[in-house]
């Protein structure tokens, strides 16, 4: 047997988060809302296990996440992991399961997906990815469908400004390949280089694109080894501005080679910008940016992030692109994909910052207090009558002298539940109760110091009545509409 | 890097699930069901993470399960483990955040938890568990909640038949204790021995509460010892039958010895019956059986299943007990609960197979098919007209001779999308749009074998319209209130 009498310290893995009723109750909230819209565009939701085979994971997502992989073994011994994104998974089943899941196939998945990365303010080992995706369609106008969504999310959660930023893989590549440089390795590099750019600056990007840099602790930083007139380049390229989409279409098309390749990638941008048009996304909430680099490394073509210019410290909070050749590591056919992820964690801080999250700790709308020597089941019947009327209810039970109605009613204060039927045996023997509108009672003692006019405010909302009466005035006291148009509804 | 070229093959772990969109649909009705009885009981959601420290795991739910755990090291080399239920990290978060969550507290959880099993129909190494525990209260009233509850799921899901089967752990504690038998290494041996009466019969029970037995496979058994007086009177007890839950009582007050222990359960037993009544729980579904066990290492009070007796194959499809010292693992004063927890994968199983679960593959309402030269903004531009309406709309677009129509309508025909909105160059020319009942279509079909006469019956249900008719056409289709009245909820 295992030892039963030695305390375990309860606590939480460092980088991991226990989800209180304050937290869940608005993420539930936010999370009903994006798929809500998600359906609207025609996203069926997807669900796979949270282990995967590690060679399924591994190298998916590049070098870093390689590192980062929790890694297991399974019962019998196989190698495993804990998936660290929903879009590896996704690519899986697509080839795995090709007869149910015909292309144009879209589909949307939530859970939590695990990195061993460095824990932060907003950054956890554990995280939650509400990821869309569609496989199958090759046009960019299913990328603009990807950035419609993102604006239509941050539209239904009432986000007073927001903006999608959107780039394409290939215009570095074309620009570079422009100057004569032209292997991959070294055009993943310049890309890895420039999405450092919030993060160090300008000019440590600057010599990290030529002979390489010593950073602050005095680590060396290899350099891509690019000649100064490349660099110029592409720093000119990525310092593009314009105030339309249709603008930085004309000026990317100017600061890009005559080639073929770049033609190609400038008509894509072109196409983007029109499809954006036609579902309604305005400028203001989507512009083209060449600076978006983006880390993960499976992307192929447009890439989009969503971020809040009033709250630019919580940097994006949803972001994807168009990965056209995930699904050749399980598939010997290419299946055109594009996807976008709400990163649900950052998305409700910055939610909360902003004051639009804020719900009671609870979902109880009213507490059943029993006083005086009532039987409990009393207490159920009522509690039972109050859920036949729809009302969210609990009953307060606990040890004798924890059975005081102030203990009770401080329960319902702490939780924030906002009404209270109590019954005493005189109540019972007169078929009445008394309904406390608790809200009211706080809000009138907010200003209150006296002892004595604190309790007599508290008194302020309860009123005794017939208990054929209590359904109805409840409704009225949490604002439902009567009982009779809720019943025909 | 990473190889790039080397295929991997798409597979799913041993006991894990891909849900596919035919069996998620159904899970999140069930779920959303399930979640409002939950509410209405007030419950509050609370979340932890999937990986806890091995050292609060290890141990709490007996040695069958410390073997079953999927273990790993954390970035620091720590070890931790996957949760293999959502009791014990809540057990954790009641003495990690005292302040916060005050007893007496609700709380409801979904999410997967992880047992190393061995995989079988139904049993999954990855399953979800949806619970429901409240602390705080020692009142065996908060245990009838359970079952009020249970049963309030199952009518909510209309089952058309259930039954909650409830038992006391210490009833046989107390029968053997009347015996002279007093060891709970040896009490706990007789409830593992009982709790498989269903899977090898009452004759291998009686070995193994005796001398043991050798197993099909040649394997000695070890038996408890008891002496053959003991084991009739535990196998009389167990077989004891009653017509209602007050009648079981009496019975068992009649078949225990005359002491105050017993009496203490057979009083707890009584009050259980009570609060089943006063919670409105007729006999019909919940019935008191002397016979039931449960594995848990944990349960110290009531315990509680819920069957299926027209899918008794099911086995329990909800389960729970009281457990007032699992929280003392980590605190050093007890913290009484009680929880239940529904088995969302078999209670899926059950409900497919009682045809309760059958939903389309598919969330979208209306399918954008573009056929001929339509530019793609304006099928873009239609599919957000159609949104903004309220339908779920997707778009087709795929490479160019997979464009076809009748490619576009057998897409919406896999996934079963009951409406097609059609237009081409003329339609837009003339502003009209083609609008297809693709499931009036599909009814009219089912029992023709002719060619030409199949293609006829397929253009039933398409009517050719002003585009400025859509919105209501579709709404009749889909049988939705109309708009204005939409408007107006």
């Amino acid at each position: 047997m295992a030892p039963k009498k030695q305390r375990v310290e309860p606590r939480t893995l460092k980088g991991m988060q226990d989800l209180l009723p304050e937290d869940v109750l608005p993420r539930k909230r936010v999370v009903a809302v994006i798929a809500e819209i998600f359906e609207r565009y025609g996203y069926t939701p997807l669900e796979t296990p949270a282990l995967e085979y590690l060679d399924t994971l591994l190298g998916a997502g590049g070098e870093g996440v390689n590192k980062e992989l929790f890694r297991l073994e399974s019962p019998e011994g196989e190698a495993i992991a804990l998936r660290f994104d929903l879009t590896v998974p996704f690519a899986r089943l697509l080839a795995q399961y090709p007869d149910k899941l015909k292309p144009p196939f879209r589909r949307y998945a939530l859970g939590p997906v695990w990195r061993g990365d460095k824990p932060g303010p907003g950054r956890f080992r554990e995280f939650t990815q509400f990821d869309i995706d569609c496989a199958g369609a090759e046009t960019v106008a299913v990328d603009a469908e990807m950035v419609s969504v993102m604006c239509a999310v941050m539209q239904a959660l009432k986000l007073p400004s927001y903006c999608a930023v959107i780039n394409h893989r290939k215009l570095f590549d074309v620009l570079l390949e422009g100057c004569g440089i032209t292997e991959e390795v070294r055009q993943k590099h310049v890309l890895r280089v420039i999405d450092k750019l919030a993060k160090v600056g300008l000019d440590n990007i600057q010599l990290e694109l030529g002979p390489g840099r010593v950073d602050e602790s005095g680590d060396p930083i290899s350099g891509v080894g690019l000649n100064l007139n490349v660099i110029e380049q592409l720093l000119n390229f990525i310092a593009l501005k314009a105030a339309t989409r249709r603008e930085m279409v004309q000026r990317m098309s100017e600061a890009l080679p005559r080639t073929s390749a770049a033609a190609a990638v400038v008509e894509e941008m072109r196409e983007l910008a029109e499809a954006l048009e036609a579902l309604g996304v305005p400028d203001e909430h989507a512009r083209f940016d060449p600076s978006l680099a983006r880390g993960l490394d499976y992307y192929t073509g447009p890439v989009f992030e969503m971020v809040l210019p009033t709250a630019p410290e919580f940097g994006s909070v949803m972001g994807g692109g168009r990965y056209n050749q995930l699904v050749e590591r399980f598939l010997d056919r290419p299946i055109p994909c594009t996807g976008m992820s709400v990163g649900l964690d950052r998305l409700l801080s910055a939610l909360k910052k902003l004051g639009l999250a804020d719900t009671p700790a609870t979902v109880t709308q009213v507490l059943v207090v029993s006083i005086g020597n009532v039987p409990k089941a009393e207490s159920l019947r009522l509690a039972a009558e109050l859920r036949a009327a729809g009302f969210r209810t609990e009953t307060f039970f606990a040890s004798r002298k924890k059975m005081q109605m102030g203990n009770q009613l401080s329960h319902a204060d702490h939780y924030g539940i906002p009404v209270a039927v109590i019954i005493g045996e005189d109540e019972l023997a007169q078929g009445v109760v008394s309904v406390k509108d608790l809200l009211e009672g706080k809000a009138g003692r907010e200003d209150i110091s006296d002892r004595e006019a604190y309790r007599e405010a508290g008194k302020t909302g309860q009123v005794t009545i017939p208990r054929a009466e209590m359904i109805t005035h409840i409704r009225r006291l949490l604002a439902l509409p009567d009982s009779a148009q809720a019943a025909a509804s």
